[in-house]
This record gives structure tokens, C-alpha cells and sequence, in this order.
């Protein structure tokens, strides 16, 4: 390889055999990094998490929060991350109230995966209420369309790969402000929220664009994180559309060039509603 | 709707406001179910995952065997399946000596997700060490291409709701002859390797095909499976490829018509090593 092709950071390269009309031939393929990331809250283990080993404190901030670890980024007094041989190990310490009342001690047990319904130890406790989103704004169909455009030249790792997932936050006017990549579509989502909520950036003024599928669990977290308007490129499932209708949520799903499907709340959407 | 278009099993059909061409109609949409799946071994919750309400029996059965929580399906003495108001609860119980040896019993705490970090409670013990895969058949470009052909036409859900994923069992001459579908996947191949272990279908003459990517659990569950070839339609992450090949299992990704790249163990492909 050539200098100027060193991998981006969160990809490499290694050889593989690519096999075309039945002939094979050595290439050197390019793909994506996933290390194991373990979640500590106040010095007790939470969650480990396979995840892109980038953006670790958004993943951490934004994960504290869409898991309810904490009410606000106000309080978490500290993240550390730290490299180790087995992968990468993350210390969240709360301060203020959040040290107190949130989590229970009962889920500070071990979980595993960033999928939002982490520490629920009974079905009851999976499915969790968020609190109803802001108004926000209205968006027009040129808004979300641009949006999706802007998004697929913001996408380094899956340039690279095509392999990993991206959330992203767009303006109201479907400007995107920022993107987070991941191997993982939760991932992703809590990334783009921890670096939201680190520069202080409001949740109620745009909309998230995800490239994946809206599971329950990706609109519980962009409900959480106060979100008005989730636009997801692939499907939504049955229950998180219900999920959405609940909480006031516009759930946009297969959004490509030219069409989309409203879900949900369309009141949102300028046009479709003189549609 | 008319009679014959009732949906499939576990598939709804909802309102949706489809816009196309800036132009918004309403129209009936179709979407997959997706519900809380609580899984207890031996009286104790073990883990909470969101799945598609199928094959659940299946989905215990694999999940048991691939999160190691029995060494074989003949150590599950029973599994009930009780479908309850928030979603289904599944109670294994467990015979002979896996339920003295294993898990052990700081294993047995509540987990989330069906992802095969199941029940870690560090980053020490993320990473598994599967014994190596047998041999295993030596199989064709050509059977590769017919089990993907093969697959596109049995998978009902996707087929509904274009939004699941699917987990195949093939024949060396790649003949399907399982399919499970689900809105997760590691959930489709775990329901994939419980079906083919109920009915004592044997994982070592054939291969596996999903239709997603090729993340380090799905590798870690189709090797603990003992499947020796594993065939993503989609990107493997660089840790699944070290995974494979340390554990000898042949990956194969980006599996589309006509072409697809081997990322371990070329020596399963009939033609490659000539190539």
C-alpha cells in the first residue's frame, strides 16, 4: 500500500481471497475494527459492549444517558478510558444526584450489549416509558432528502468498509452537524447523543438520521435523548412504531432518494400533511 | 385486505403515510413483530432479548447451546414457553451435568441480548475460545451461489416486511434445508442451531449462510455450533476474521451472485485454492 492509503482510524487491512465469475485471487481487503468495551459505573462493572474502538467518551456519555445511568450529562463527574490487551475498559463516575437515585443497585449487575435494554433483569423492566419529546420543528421532504445526501459523504469508516453503521444530527433544515460511526447501530446512536450532550448541543432543533433498521431499542434511546424526529433508511419494527406513536416520536423509515414512510406523528413533516 | 393477504406469523400490517415524490398517500404498511423474549435457566433469569415471536422453543435451545450454558442439547430436560402480557418467558431446565458445571453461578445474572456476550461479567471473559470446527465438507463455488439463491426464497417475513434477518442451514451441494428468521440475528442463528440440534441434524456436512454481517459473536456462536464454514451476505468485522481462523473456521463474506470474498480457511472452497 501506498502512503496515503493507511486505513482510517477504527479500520485495517489484512488479506483475503476474492473470488469473481469462479476465479480467485489474493487482494487486500479492508474492514472494520471491533474490540470488546467494558461499561464501569461509580467502580461497578455494567455492561461490556462489542463496539468500533473510536469515540469512546461520546459512547460512554451518550450510553450513561439513553440508559437512564443518569437524568443529565451534568452528572457524570468523570469518564476514563482506559486501553487494555482484552479490549477497552471505560470508568463513568457520577456525581450529584445521579449517585444516588439512578441506577438502582439492582442493575448495577453485569449486561452486555449497548441495545438499550441493558440491566433489565424481568420483562417488566424492558419495556421503559420515556417521558414525551418536545414539539420541535417542522421539517419539509428537500430537508430530510439533503440530509440523507450529506450523510453518505460523512461516513469515513464505512467509505472504507462498507461495514458499519452511522447516526448523525441534522438541522432542522437538513444540514448534517455531526455523524458518529460504529460497528453497531445502538452504538452509533448513543455515540452521536454522548457528543451531543458534551458540546451542549440541543436534542429538540433537527433530526437523527440512522442507516439502519428502528428497532425498539434505537427509539427508546433518540426518545430518551429528547429527540423529535428519527429518520431511519431501513425498517422500523412493529413495536417500536407503537413505541413512538406513545411518546410523541415521528418515526421516518425506508428513507431513500426520493420517498420515505411515515410512521408516526406525521404533523412533523411539512408537507405531508396537506399530502 | 382481502382474505388470502393476512399477514404471516409475526408480521403485523399498520396505517403508514407513504411519500413519494413529495407527494404523501396513505397506504397499509407491513412490519415485523418484535417482542421482549425473557430467558431463566434453572428458575434464574439469565438474559432479556428482543426477537421476533417464533420458533421460540428454538431460540432457547440455540441460545442454550451457544452461550454455553449446556454442552449439549441432551443436557435441556425441558423447555416451556409462556407467553405473558409484556412478552414470552422461557424456562430451561437443565439435566445431568451441565447443570452442575455449567454456567457457573456468578454467570447466572440477568443479561440483554442475544449477541453471545451473554452472562460476561469482565473483558477477560468476553473473549471465548471455541475448540476448532471439524473438517468439514470441501464445497463449490457453484453450491455457495445456489444456497443464496436458494435462501432469497424461503425467507417469509423478509419477504412480508423486506426488515429480518435469516440464519440457513445447506448442504454441502448447497440445498437448503433449515431457515430461521428473526429481527436480530444473532436471535436467527441461535433459533437456526436450535432447530437443526431438536431434530439431531448434524453441523459438520454443511454450511451456515446469514444474511447479515459477519460480527465476532455470530462467528462465535456458528463455531461453538461446530458448523465448519460460515457464509455472511454482508462485511465481516477484522475480530471475526481472527476469530475464524484461530478457531479454524472457513468465513466467507460478501456473498452476493457471482462473487465473494474468503477471509480464513480457503481450503473449504473447491476451486479457490486452484484459482
Amino acid at each position: 500500500m501506498r502512503d496515503g492509503d493507511a486505513p482510517p482510524p477504527g479500520c485495517v487491512t489484512r488479506p483475503v481471497w476474492r473470488v469473481e465469475g469462479g476465479r480467485a485471487a489474493d487482494e487486500l481487503d479492508r474492514l472494520a475494527e471491533e474490540v470488546p468495551v467494558a461499561m464501569h459505573v461509580d467502580g461497578a462493572s455494567f455492561a461490556v459492549m462489542m463496539a468500533s474502538p473510536l469515540d469512546i467518551e461520546d459512547f460512554a456519555r451518550g450510553f450513561a444517558l439513553t440508559e437512564g445511568l443518569v437524568p443529565s450529562v451534568r452528572d457524570i463527574a468523570a469518564i476514563e478510558v482506559h486501553e487494555m490487551l482484552e479490549g477497552v475498559r471505560v470508568d463513568v463516575r457520577r456525581t450529584g444526584p445521579g449517585a444516588a437515585d439512578a441506577p438502582p443497585a439492582d442493575r448495577l449487575l453485569p449486561g452486555r450489549s449497548g441495545c438499550g435494554i441493558c440491566g433489565s433483569r424481568e420483562l417488566e423492566d424492558v419495556i421503559r416509558h420515556p417521558a414525551p419529546v418536545a414539539a420541535g420543528p417542522v421539517v419539509s421532504h428537500a430537508a430530510i432528502e439533503r440530509a440523507l445526501r450529506g450523510l453518505r459523504e460523512r461516513q469515513p469508516i464505512n467509505a472504507f468498509t462498507g461495514s458499519v453503521h452511522a447516526a448523525a444530527w441534522a438541522t432542522a433544515e437538513g444540514a448534517i452537524v455531526r455523524v458518529r460511526e460504529d460497528v453497531g447501530r445502538h452504538n452509533a446512536l448513543d455515540k452521536l447523543i454522548g457528543a451531543m450532550a458534551s458540546e451542549g448541543l440541543p436534542t429538540r432543533d433537527g433530526f437523527a438520521v440512522i442507516t439502519s433498521r428502528a428497532s425498539y431499542e434505537m427509539v427508546t434511546k433518540a426518545a430518551v435523548a429528547g429527540m423529535p424526529l428519527l429518520v431511519a433508511i431501513s425498517a422500523p419494527t412493529a413495536l417500536a412504531v407503537h413505541l413512538a406513536e406513545s411518546c410523541g416520536l415521528t418515526l421516518v423509515g425506508f428513507a431513500r432518494p426520493g420517498r420515505f414512510n411515515i410512521y408516526s406523528h406525521p404533523e412533523r413533516l411539512a408537507d405531508a400533511a396537506t399530502g
